[in-house]
């Protein structure tokens, strides 16, 4: 008796809200959250087209899946990320660009180590090489409240799944499980996979294995399970687990596919082998297949356990597709034509992602133009998780919430917003195109890009000139200035770092500085 | 106003046993758990006694925190496990004898490969070579209900850290998630760590690693923190979680130590050799000393969440201690001395264990010498836990819970109870005392010891000779008979297994087959 006088007492000052914890209570309202997080994904490498039209690499590639996902989501075809993972990993995480955050290239599996290349004319700056951190005091780390552990304080059951890639092992931020997630399977300070193969256990053979070996699937080990099937498989075990306790959850759902090294997945390359692609293409064509049947397995998953309809579903990927041989097939930098470059480039190629956003209870195809970038999904996902309050210790979040433009409401605010890139860093050897100690900023349809090398500002309009294959700096010299005042604004308000010169030890000069 | 009518009416049908959830509807009857399950410690390594008197061995040993767990515990001091550490971890977590669910030896990292060694005379039978399997049909595994997927059924907040080892590489018992745990740190499918030292990344090491690598501890590698103390550390991180959710929780820590390779813990090794240890043994009684305080942080965490009076605690060893010289010093079985012989035996030295429980809201010292065996944990805990009716796919479960014990009622049907073990296997290259081959029975003082090599019954009475140093079977023909057809019995209805005779393909006699 006892216990019911306290609980209707409970139902009469709280109005049942709260009434059997905070999980219970809002699980009512809150939606599960599935985000499908794939890697070194070009921006036109599945079968459903971003571009205005069906492109010649579209039509490469075969993702029934997303092709009937994008049915009921909001498709934006002016999204973007980093030019290659951490960066951008570490901006979905902590709301925060990468020129803010500062963790402006991919971090080292082990800690305290540059991944940067030797220069002759450029030092990269004193960037975050161990990644992100949610403890204070971390040596080379931006200290950030991940928004997994704001989704956990709310009652989510939080879930990784596959590559995490956020901090270098020896710091907090190398386990998902310190960065607000209560589950992680497979992830780690690496950000591929040393094998693919089960047969090969992921890479966990003695004496061989290196840091990317893939941790935690050992129940696939020596088995023909390729790893793509089986982070599957352990997600939807895991995802069990939330629905049976009727609380809501968060998949970030991270698939190693398809980084580098390309590895046939055994189920699908044939088919592309008999369409006639090479055997590196049809690799790559076989881990995007393998990935597009990953998320049709947890959307049935999540249909059959009735939990579809409640369920917001995230689709991107965390840079552009890599453009180079022989990791690629063709020559260099055409793999993502009509978009110049790929994967390291501050060019269209490098930075522009497919981002399908599904809401719950909301199934209508849409399609925006609007630019937009991974950090936007830190409050995107809180405001759709019906989270209002949170404490945060990184003092603003850069990015913008979606949800007005997943509810379908278009306004011009979005073209006068600015989206900036900033690497200061020598990913590869090879400087070019993009790559290597550039900047740019994006502001409607104009996009400013800041050679460091060569001191240069380049001016494309996108909307004409997709490709930025015309440089119309010289034509356009106020919309050249105006762009470089607001890149140089945002650098200085974020204290965004700059490589230093080798010969003077002085910094290279803000964009706003040239000529 | 619907939510309430709803919520009111299924106050009046259910009494409001479930509302709000069965996690949370328990949380108020239901106690935390906590196992400390340490690895190949021996009956006497801790500085708590538990033979009639203080030995020379306890005084080596320096455990502050299990003696004052003791002063709120039952001690049971006729309390045991199987001879090496995968069968006791399975007949915890089945609440099968290991006669019965036939995992009668230590699993190999990888599916498929039995770790027998060749002998001339007898050659082993088709014993669960991959360990236990919470799915059917998996080759040479046993199928069983894990009592952690009965507790996570209801509501539990399951985590395993530390050593698992309940299954091979390419099955799922290698995951602990598949086991009924929804947090796994550091557990897998290898039964040792390959080091103890975050600098050598507990054996992650590019090109180095070997099965025995330790997973997930990503966030320490490179850095001083031993082994121990980061199972420490990533077990308060985790229960932070259930604790604030407000579930109950629980915790198998099974901590690495005190297996070999036996590395000295830098934080207590100095007082060891101070006190004229040689360097094997004081790192072993650092091994000691370090798991301790990790027990006695934990304690300290729940005190100090307020968690500690509503937590039941249970600490025990998966088997005696390791009794062999190079890896022990000193001769060979002499290490667990009165005891006889160590790991891998069965004899008292490789089956007599430390086992203390203290209840939840019970803190008394109280002490038992009931015999009691590993797999008497499974109903324990679930009677402590308040779960009566759970499905189970193995028919029956051999364990008994020893809730009464520590419940203070002592009554002699416990005495008349018999306790069973089953060798059938080679575990080393050196046969006896006691190991390879071999299998035994205890009722009440009596135990009779088969040695299936030699076809011969030894039996000894425990009460007057802990050291099964007298065989007195010659003097005691009738309890012999008595035993060996009780020791058959089992056999018979657990369709144990016996190995075979090479010379002639056929099986060893059942024990009342002698004479």
């Amino acid at each position: 008796m006892k216990r019911i006088n306290l609980i209707l007492s409970c139902c009469t000052v709280l109005g049942c809200l709260f009434l059997g914890g905070s999980a219970q209570a809002q699980q009512a309202k809150q939606p599960n959250i599935v985000v499908f997080f794939v890697d070194d994904l070009g921006w036109q490498d599945i079968s459903e087209p971003f571009y205005k039209e069906v492109t010649p690499i579209n039509r490469k590639f075969h993702t029934p899946h997303l092709e009937a996902l994008a049915k009921e989501a909001t498709k934006f075809t002016n999204a973007y990320a980093t030019p290659v993972c951490t960066p951008s990993r570490v901006s979905m995480l902590t709301g925060l660009n990468a020129a803010h955050h500062k963790v402006t290239n991919w971090t080292h599996p082990t800690a305290n180590k540059p991944t940067d290349n030797p220069d002759d004319m450029l030092t990269p700056p004193d960037w975050n090489i161990n990644g992100m951190s949610p403890d204070p005091n971390v040596p080379h780390t931006v200290y950030a409240t991940p928004f997994p552990q704001i989704l956990k304080d709310n009652g989510y059951y939080t879930i990784h799944i596959g590559k995490a890639h956020w901090g270098s092992a020896g710091t907090p931020g190398a386990s998902p499980l310190n960065l607000g997630f209560m589950v992680n399977i497979a992830g780690h300070s690496a950000g591929h996979p040393q094998s693919y193969y089960g047969e090969e256990n992921y890479g966990n053979m003695p004496g061989k294995a290196s840091h990317q070996a893939v941790p935690d699937l050992m129940e696939y080990h020596g088995r023909d399970t390729f790893l793509t099937e089986a982070l599957t498989l352990e997600a939807i075990k895991t995802l069990k687990e939330p629905i049976k306790r009727k609380e809501p959850f968060f998949l970030n759902f991270s698939n190693y596919a398809v980084h580098v090294p390309i590895m046939p997945d055994p189920r699908f390359v044939q088919k592309y082998l008999d369409k006639g692609l090479d055997p590196v293409e049809a690799g790559y064509a076989s881990l995007v297949e393998g990935f597009d049947k990953s998320i049709g397995d947890i959307v049935q998953f999540l249909k059959d356990n009735g939990q579809y309809e409640n369920t917001v579903i995230i689709f991107l990927s965390d840079n552009g597709g890599l453009s180079r041989n022989p990791q690629r097939s063709g020559p260099d930098h055409t793999q993502n034509l009509p978009l110049r470059a790929g994967k390291g480039s501050v060019y269209e190629g490098g930075i522009r992602v497919p981002l399908l956003i599904k809401n719950a209870n909301n199934h209508m195809a849409r399609s925006t133009e609007s630019p937009v970038i991974v950090e936007d999904l830190f409050p995107t996902i809180l405001e759709l998780a019906g989270i209002q309050d949170y404490p945060l210790v990184q003092k603003t979040i850069d990015g913008q919430s979606l949800v007005s433009l997943i509810d379908g409401k278009q306004d011009n605010s979005w073209n006068s917003r600015n989206l900036v890139w900033n690497i200061p860093n020598k990913w590869i050897v090879q400087d070019g195109p993009g790559i290597n100690f550039f900047s740019a900023i994006r502001q409607g349809d104009y996009k400013l890009v800041y050679d460091m090398k060569n001191q240069k500002l380049e001016l494309y309009n996108l909307r004409d000139d997709i490709g930025e294959t015309k440089d119309i700096a010289k034509q356009h010299k106020k919309k050249v200035k105006e762009l470089s005042n607001l890149l140089t604004e945002r650098f200085k308000a974020w204290d965004a770092q700059l490589p230093t010169y080798k010969a003077t030890g002085k910094k290279v000069p803000y964009p706003n500085e040239l000529n």
